[in-house]
């Protein structure tokens, strides 16, 4: 069976203890150097192969510094404190010997304990009455992505008409594949920029650092399988270059499984 | 004319190219170690007198890797990607050689662009309405501040009977100081652990990672001067020992200074 272009796309060659090669995958191009959360899944993949990994993945912050060159990468990724059931992690890609991306994780043992989720998952149409996948394919990456957008959509004419920021959309990958800590976290980076959206105009925009907090364990990722996942995300505010997003992504059951956030250059 | 206790805390000696040494204060100890708020913005504030900085931050991300003792710390700061009007920092703080916190910055040369703030402070009464600062002094870091809670106090029965998690409170240093980045990214950490309220049970909980977005530059954060800040925080998901926090902190006028997010432990 062949592996699955995710899987190809953030294979890691091990260099030595936490050393590692990746190449970017043109599977995963975006307008410029690869899709970030191709990158992000990256750099947690390499936490996650780490011998020394305690536990599971609770959060994940990735900075991008610049954009990737196609091609070959170095990255490290090394524990700097390791507790009694939790982990911290610093992760850092170079290219020529030049930084281009940084990122933190937290890793942790979880344990049973009282819980509740308030932020219960829209009611929207199902993924099949939506139909037929409609984010237009602009970039390689999108292809890699079954996406159906339920409410705030790609403007079909950009005419500065834009009054919000929210878009709700199924997903899941193309062909399907079982959900894990990765996929999720590039999940996390599937909504295009809130700007466009917002001001109905497509201006150069490109996120330069976002945060995951993962909410559920492997167990629970494996319950969802290769099924639809709901996404929300919007903005606060924009200003002077720079917007921020926060998202949330659900299971079909409605399972909050995580929430982030991400800070987003723009131009004009 | 006496230095404001805020500055005392974050004060940093020199040490070479981008070390310092720091101390913890006794003026904003917590439960264990020093408040949260404090230490972030004493990584902030590393970044903020290091020689080579380019432009005014943009995010922040701050991982507590463990309880600082109290006492002295080693702080390193230092610019891994300088781009045009972007760059990228790594901060780093250890006591014994041992890392106690990770953070990484962004900070930008910002630009005028097109702006829209969608997310309005919510309409409630004025801080003097409220009358005398009512959130409890358990611990010594919050007598530095003067905290009047609008809606979703700390209970006061601890009897299991919480619905909700939200809190919207008003807040400014005591006594008070004009705000600027590190003040800003101290005050989002000021919101009591959002599972106190959610459950009316009170369990250890911590924050193990933080991040804060700041949409606004220094003349902004000038113009407000040393005024009120209205702050909102709530939670998504509690599960399995961890949740999220996000919150937004306005100006009394109306302006969406900062955007922060959290992730915090919790036993039981």
């Amino acid at each position: 069976m062949e592996a699955h272009l995710f899987d190809r796309a953030i294979a890691l060659a091990p260099q030595g203890p936490g050393r590692w090669l990746g190449r970017t995958d043109p599977a995963y191009a975006n307008m410029v150097g690869p899709y970030g959360g191709i990158t992000a899944a990256t750099a947690l993949h390499a936490v996650w192969q780490h011998p020394e990994r305690l536990g599971e993945p609770v959060s994940l912050t990735v900075n991008y510094c610049a954009a990737l060159a196609d091609g070959g990468f170095e990255l490290q990724a090394r524990p700097v404190r390791t507790n009694r059931s939790t982990q911290h992690w610093l992760i850092e890609i170079t290219q020529g010997g030049e930084t281009v991306l940084t990122a933190t994780a937290l890793t942790a043992v979880r344990r049973e304990t009282w819980g509740s989720q308030d932020e219960p998952a829209p009611r929207v149409l199902s993924p099949n009455a939506i139909g037929r996948p409609n984010m237009a394919g602009l970039v390689e990456w999108v292809r890699r992505y079954d996406i159906r957008i339920v409410e705030g959509a790609i403007p079909r004419v950009w005419d500065g008409s834009g009054e919000h920021s929210r878009s709700t959309l199924w997903v899941r990958d193309e062909p399907p594949r079982a959900l894990d800590f990765m996929s999720l976290a590039a999940l996390c980076d599937v909504f295009f920029p809130r700007v466009w959206l917002r001001r109905a105009t497509r201006v150069p925009a490109g996120t330069v650092s976002m945060t995951v907090y993962f909410h559920v364990g492997q167990a629970e990722l494996a319950a969802v399988g290769d099924g639809w996942l709901l996404g929300q995300a919007q903005a606060s505010v924009m200003r002077n270059g720079y917007f921020d997003q926060r998202g949330q992504l659900w299971s079909q059951a409605g399972a909050l499984l995580a929430t982030t956030h991400q800070v987003v250059y723009y131009k004009e």
